[in-house]
């Protein structure tokens, strides 16, 4: 069941990203104890073994990075980006020259711990409202200089993304609308300041500013810490004029009990800043 | 009980770091929202609010999100980076041009929350072994690119920092001993190679490979995923020859435990690939 | 008549691109001819003089320009973007080292010289459509490296941005529908793989391929190379379902012709691609 | 009737810019319209064809651009930069996957499009010239980052270059000359200053100026905005002591007759910042 | 007798130096003179050949150069790193295309010269010590921007390597001393700052200095221009608890003794300061 | 007796210079012992004192190093560059916060001795040749990443600049020569291919060849090698109608014979590549 249409991420961009994480982590003296312990012309394989069940998220990017410390190692992945393991599960497996191999490890599984550990907890509110036809978005409460990569282990683990930041789609909240002068003219404001290539969100606190904001005919409205009873009823109002977004509280035990109140999308900052790493280990085989 | 001597993160890493974040977010056609319903010459203060109690890390990087978005927004700090919150503390406030607020919002947050996260689960481990002499350490299980950053946080929360990378300090794992021809021999080889301003630690597994290993006089030695008995049997064993730091299974619940066996540091992968982050608010004040 | 809600370019876009220009400039050696021949301490008085009518756009980066080369150097703005000019006016002065005027001169004037010939270009298209209800759009043929900054001038020339690249909106085109199997099957697709944010456009070049295109409610239908008459019809069809645009043979001579079919906006490539520089000269004032 | 010896684009250079180009149009995400409606599998062949004549320039950029997004792909040219070309001319083709050919072909298209309408331009003057020994040459009034590229661009037309920036050759201007206290004396500094390797050329607006310059032994002089006849006696004043350049009202119609007056070079700004476009388009092939 | 246990660079620090030292001589016109005169499709032969005696240092970042300008071009190199010549010896041979042979030649050569003369002048001081035990150490008085390379350098002259810099070792100083409150005190401070990885040393200028901060037990003890008597009786006083390095005055001439005193190690800045360039040609092959 | 018209390097040169270098002694973790042992708030001022004579050159970029680290740091110079200086000269002094002077000295310091080392050695050639009209020239046998420096560092000390690199003139060697067919038609092929703005030296190895070189009138020629015989005879043959340049054996013992053959010039690699480093130190005042 692993998602469809997953997005290709940059090559420059996954390239650009494995080539910081490795000057952190080597530095301008390299990998010494390596080379003082690994003889050049020794070889290895090793294998990636889950340690606990989850999504796997991040395989292109472990690639890149055996690629950039040694091209002459060959990857081979046993699973796709998106599906699911168990514990004990082989995901990839490496095989070339040793310090290559170890070199690279802590980066790639850095990189595939974080990744997996979000499409893991992205999958894991998915399943909960798979009974409903709520989608779950990721947010910008992402980790500075890993957006892309997380809203695309969002995708492996089956959600939808929110927009990519402040440049691609209007959102327009209370502190907006403060200082706009109300709701309406907020979104008046916005539609005649973008193309017409861009969505306009309006964030909503009540049934009464959903009311006002609906009359500018905004693309999307959120529907920000509403109560149940609200949420419901704020469904019925906009009637699928607009997308409805549910925004705030949103947990394992809520994100349910949300969907059901009949919105299209719920956003969850939790599985971009919060969401534990999956535990996968590089196994060097004999 | 601020932790005295904080290091002092240099300038261009953190402005690197701003920029690559600020990049992100704004792409090229900056914050569509702000532009559209803000005026030019609107201004706000706000205030940076805790939302549930932690230990602070981060402001300087607050303080330079602010300052390459508009360098006319006054950043003034309320707390320190390693100073305990309580929900609703104000950690900060800014004032200025009401769109650069808005424009750094989310990326200002996005370093403070998961740092501060990073901080407060450091401050929780070393609060459990306060009674010992233990330190706790991080390790290299890191988010690419902000490595500089989650040390410094782990020092904020009291702990204390392992090697930056594979460049600073030698660690001999199993795999270079399996490679190398036993411990003693990668001991040998490593301090050959290195130079004299260089520690060599190395990972042991029983009590066997450890005495081996102390023949060579390592710097560190740590003891990998061993029963309490043997650890307090090692650290017995080394009697102060090296420096003891305890690995593997190190959570809320068994960290004390394993610092009455009397090891000098505990290292824990889960303080910076795993920790939640801490919630934190900008709130525009009236 | 200058347009309201221009976008604000993100200050470290402009900075990069000037300090590409410099570079590209200055090479290592730097100003040679003003090293020798201008002492030091000599200061001027410049004034950017517009030689021909136009739309000025790019102030902000000519501020940039001289800030990077010489951070003493007051620069003076006499009009903003936006505003038009007649030959002789005055659009601003700079006062200081004369060195570092000299050094910084042809860089301003090479990026105020070509987006104020775009914004030039756009404003008489905007002005040939003004009693319809007609938007200009631009287009992605940019220059390579200067798209947001042309994509702004065109905001200044009182047109609206098109989206600013592969990654903010769909744009279905016949290659994607070939492939797809189908126009209605394509924007399925894409519908199911983007997120709730971003809009989807098609392509269609026939009043068949619209009618199955609107079968599934694209946000926008691009009608490429149309007959006036079927896009007149076409805007008929589509009834407000969607935003329809006009592409293809867009010139001085056409556009209010296609502006009076009804069509929502019009997108044209070559008020980026193939604007004349709009004539701009510095005059050091005695 | 191809130019011999082009000169060599320094690979880095090249790319450089197709990485900057190719991040700014496909952002974070990519291109999401592929992605969604094209499968990862599908094949495509396409052909670059001239939709007006012109002169082609800037085919190993082409290359550059899709090599960079997808190395699998085949690109094979079938003309040369500087080769002319009709409508409907095939320039090259590409063959591989459907997703990397239509991700690059709108960077690959603005590159190509737009050096060869400086191609074309310069080509234009060359011809209306090539009755005198009068070469063709550009000026520092290129687009900003683009300038090595517009130059080669310009070679590729038959024009010849003038110096790359402020960097490798001396040009007194009338700015230099009122601060450094007269023509020759400003030369004297100059020469004085640079080393033996580099040029010095000197602008000068009337005939007593020429001839006090000459007195300092330019190797450049350029006649700025002389009238034909005084450009003429200049030309006899100079008698091949100096190289000679006719600067200012460069048209299409006015070219001829500067030629005639014998001059050794014409500049042109024209050639680099007002070219229009060639028209190229990316035919999928069935 | 080449060193053993060479370090291995990091391969994106070897390019990225290659590519900023190609731009630095390539500029933006790249190599006009193998353009003009080279045709496209003339190979040649070319063999590095020492010029005088030494030791070779370099190689890797040499094929790293040839590759960059054109990855056709074959590199076989006849020695290795570390290896000693004789003038006249062929270190290796470049065979391709003869423009990228040439156009690379230059920035070969000067990498290949410079870390030769630091390896060949370390070999030396080397010799000069070889009766006894002590080993020599590099600064960080190094050429800004190639220190892991003149530190690389040092090694394949049989030196050991000194800190890399100001973050991977604690070195107090006079300096540090005196605002610390006394020699003891800073140890003690920055102990308690630094993780246990990090290793502290500390600058004495005196016995009684060394006695004070041998109560700290520092893992390294620099005698500071001491008298060859006093770095004797420090010696013996050090007893081993320290690695004991000697600094000041070191020369071909002092080198031997000031080793006899019995220090473990000696530090030279001149081997990376002031060592002349090892002499090495490139000849073209008939 | 300092040279007049030093030319102005490009600050962002600087800049980026000083970044590197800063990134390169700082990494990750930054200056460890200055953050343990100083006080945040301590103060100091330090004085830069010549540890022997010789020629100033960087103070431009010792300032950038400081402000770069700390822009509160007050530098203030009592020389200036191509100032000589003796032992116990004061060259410049900083005033500031302890721990960024403490933090900035080795790399300010590595620059200023490096490149003072270069105007000392290039100040010893030029005063040798004073009593002849010979202008010392550099090369291009430069420290990678450095040139630029290295090359204002020769003007510190009187000499002239050669070309910055392949770009920026023309110079035809044996190996030119061998592959185009003889000296004067790769002269030939050269003016036809680089611009009017550009400089053609050819290097001739006897006078038969000069003589064959002196038909296509090049700008510069280069004796390589020869005899001072043949030098002399060679400046003869030239008689004016080119610069001429003495190359190879130019030490400090042959120099003045050299010019008195009647060369314009005499280039001399060691002057970049081996000059030995000023000693400067920084003296922390009381």
């Amino acid at each position: 069941m692993r998602p469809d249409n997953l997005p290709v991420l940059p090559l420059s961009l996954m390239l650009e990203a494995v080539k910081v994480a490795l000057q952190e982590d080597l530095g301008r003296a390299g990998d010494i104890t390596s080379a003082a312990t690994i003889p050049a012309e020794a070889t290895a394989t090793a294998a990636f073994v889950a340690r606990m069940p989850g999504v796997v998220a991040g395989l292109p990017i472990v690639e890149s990075t055996f690629r950039e410390v040694d091209p002459s190692i060959l990857f081979s992945p046993e699973l796709r980006d998106g599906n699911r393991v168990s514990a004990g599960d082989v995901i990839a497996r490496v095989d070339g020259f040793a310090r290559g191999i170890l070199t690279a490890e802590r980066v790639a599984l850095n990189f595939l711990c974080h990744l997996s550990g979000i499409a893991t907890a992205t999958a894991a509110l998915v399943a909960r409202v798979a009974h409903t036809k709520a989608r779950i978005l990721d947010t910008r409460k992402t980790t500075p200089g890993l957006r892309a990569f997380e809203k695309y282990a969002v995708r492996c683990g089956g959600g939808s993304n929110h927009r990519f930041g402040l440049y691609d789609a209007v959102l327009i909240k209370d502190n907006h609308i403060a200082v706009a002068g109300g709701v309406a003219e907020a979104i008046r404001k916005a539609r005649a300041a973008v193309g017409t290539a861009v969505k306009v969100e309006v964030e909503v606190t009540s049934l009464a500013e959903l009311a006002e904001a609906m009359t500018e005919a905004p693309d999307i409205v959120m529907l920000d810490n509403m109560s149940l009873d609200d949420m419901r009823e704020a469904v019925g109002l906009v009637a699928g004029r607009a997308v409805t977004e549910a925004s705030g509280n949103v947990t394992l035990a809520t994100v349910a009990v949300i969907a059901e109140t009949g919105v299209d999308t719920i956003s969850s900052g939790w599985i971009t800043h919060s969401a534990p790493a999956l535990d996968v280990g590089l196994d060097v085989e004999v």
